[in-house]
């Protein structure tokens, strides 16, 4: 399959924005019978989709792309299965449009009410991945908007393969298939002709790494949601470690917080530690080392570690979003010399473990991330874990979204007025 | 008085972050005491801050500034007083901070939910408007938020002597004086700086001109609540003018939305009159005139006006925000010709006079602006108005606020998680 020429993005954007007056005012039921057609595509299109994606995969091997991309790169019938699958999910998700709130009638008549509506055209920025290709075309459609994708080079001719499939199905529905566009033109300047289309896009929101994000904040003219990058930090606190099983549970939640998914923007990057909680400190790093983290630790933490042996922590190793097994550990003497910390490295997620509710109340008072947690691990900062049902992003700035984004994130609302010609005095 | 050196901006930005940690903790008592504080202060040194200004205004009038403007420059006692009066009335809003929403237990125990928190730090500039300052000042430090100010340069004495009132209040009642800081210094270059700021402040609030939007949007990396700009139309229905009192209530509403103020954003730019509704035209055009309105029309309505005399509307009058008193005049066929102009160049605020139920549904699910109102004029798209008792500004965008900003728009929220040790599967 070959590429074909994409049209320029302007004239992407005005097509979008025409798509996304008819979204707007969509009913639930279209917008869920589009998502099932699109899910029967998928499965009817699954052998050329699978071939446009090995096509794919053999470009990028041949690249010499590292391994794990690939992977991330990689469909099979299985993940094409789980991605449709997915999509039948978000049909059953709850529609945040049309919802109607602050409903009130003023002293001289007037009746006001705020309507959720959907944002309009989203521009989204991502890497390599097909499956994010699909997610983000469904919650876009749910949510009345849409959209143009502009995912990694990579996946050109996935991506290519896959918004197809979703555009006949929006056209079998009787919808535009403007709804979702996908710039396949791998030139940077492309992304940031979409940066600076402010007249027609309502948001850019990118996936991706901090390169990309500070590239979209330099570059846009668009607002943009800026997410996924940040400091995650974990507080032990003393009291955490006096019953008896809770010197397991930390070392246990600490495990899960660095080792169960390290290349997470809601993994573990610093261990603060009570300076009366140390005697725990020996189990937690003897248990990260056993799966294969690197720890770095300031010069009293390595004091505490006897036998151990741990390399030592440099002023980088503190601040830093590492997204890989390593882990920075910082004694401190107290909550606040931790607070003082987090106020300064912080930002994403952040973890306090800790059995003294006022020690847990400041820390939550204090600390301002877009998830503060008491006595759980920061890897459920996520839309799933967190019961939304889906996640287009995980929002760290504080416009417009903080933490993750699903549906509710990509609307707005607008004022409605009715009187019965009232005039200002 | 002399204007004072100012610190970088950079330094400015470290002060207000510092300022924001304590600023986010306070009680809604403590805060309401330091509004209350900052009123006194006001009183107390009145004579002071008077003088200053009064520098500000011979100064302005050496420069040639017109005289609308030195007008809005210009404070006196009864002006000082009305400022400092509503002071106390934000005192005596609600506090949207510490509100908790979406509360949840999810199955595995997590206790989830989320807590309305202050934005941090803003940056708000706007033109050479005394009460901005003091205004803007107490909204932020009423939502918890550092504020750094950056007005006219024409305003820079009025503003020291404000700021500095404010500080001393601040400090007296053991408050940071850093969460109100004002850039003095005229040089654009410092505004740049505070606009790529993005590691030190939240949000960028720009009040004034389409210019100064558009300069914040081209330079800034700090996000930026684009507001105030955007186009105001009104739709007449056939149906409003049959009934015997409707022809007087078009004329007398579209008055009000013309020259009650025809300076500001929600003033109407462009009439759309159905061409059933034609009849009604001479009434309205005769009093738009006699009000001193500039009226242009397209031929078919120049044609419904015999005997008056108006100016032929060109392609750029419509789509155009006058912020003056003119307005161009439109006839349609029916509401999908409306419709779909105002798709084409709504935005800000669009009115539908009708007394058909059915129409005005749908333009109230169709036009997508900050604000749709049914039979009533477009100058009560303002937060005062509207009932939220105060207003930052009127968003157009669509990101974080859209339509008029009060206190709640100041703040984002933190997701808090609280478990017992859980963990990731």
């Amino acid at each position: 399959m070959t590429v074909e020429h994409t049209p320029t993005v302007r004239a992407m954007g005005v097509r979008a924005r025409a798509a996304a007056r008819t979204l707007r005012s969509l009913g639930t039921a279209e917008k869920n019978a589009a998502l099932h057609d699109i899910a029967r595509e998928l499965r009817a299109r699954a052998q050329d989709i699978l071939r446009a994606n090995a096509d794919d995969v053999e470009a990028a091997r041949t690249a010499g792309l590292p391994e794990h991309l690939i992977d991330r790169l990689t469909l099979n019938a299985e993940r094409l299965d789980g991605i449709t699958r997915d999509v039948e999910n978000v049909a059953g998700l709850p529609d945040p449009v049309g919802e109607t709130f602050d409903d009130r009638t003023l002293d001289n008549g007037l009746h006001v009410t705020r309507v959720r509506v959907p944002l309009g055209v989203l521009g989204v920025i991502y890497e390599a991945r097909p499956n994010v290709t699909v997610d983000v075309a469904t919650l876009a459609l749910k949510s009345g908007n849409a959209v143009i994708l502009r995912g990694g080079k990579e996946t050109a001719r996935s991506n290519a393969a896959l918004v197809d499939a979703i555009g006949a199905a929006l056209e079998r529905t009787g919808l535009p298939a403007d709804a979702v566009q996908v710039i396949l033109d791998p030139d940077r300047e492309r992304m940031r002709e979409l940066l600076r289309l402010d007249d027609l896009v309502d948001a850019i929101i990118p996936r991706g790494g901090a390169g990309l994000h500070r590239y979209c904040v330099e570059n846009a003219t668009v607002p943009v949601i800026v997410g996924g990058v940040g400091v995650v930090h974990l507080y032990l606190d003393a009291s955490f470690t006096r019953a008896p099983d809770d010197a397991d549970a930390a070392v246990r939640l600490i495990r899960n917080a660095k080792v169960q998914k390290p290349s997470a923007c809601n993994a573990l990057d610093t261990l603060l530690i009570h300076q009366g909680a140390l005697g725990a400190l020996p189990g937690i790093v003897r248990d990260l080392q056993a799966h294969g983290v690197d720890v770095v630790a300031d010069a009293a933490a390595r004091a505490a570690l006897d036998g151990l042996t741990v390399g030592a922590a440099t002023p980088g190793d503190y601040g830093t979003e590492f997204l890989a097994l390593k882990v920075s550990v910082k004694v401190v003497r107290d909550l606040d010399e931790a607070l003082d910390f987090i106020a300064a490295h912080g930002g994403h997620t952040d973890v306090i473990l800790t059995r003294d509710d006022a020690q847990a109340r400041r820390f939550v008072q204090d600390v301002d991330s877009a998830a503060v947690m008491v006595n759980a691990s920061p890897r459920f900062n996520d839309g799933a874990q967190l019961g939304l049902g889906a996640e287009v992003a995980i929002s760290t700035q504080k416009l417009h979204a903080r933490g993750p984004m699903a549906l509710a994130e990509l609307t707005t609302n607008k004022w409605v007025v009715r009187g019965d010609g009232q005039t200002r005095a």
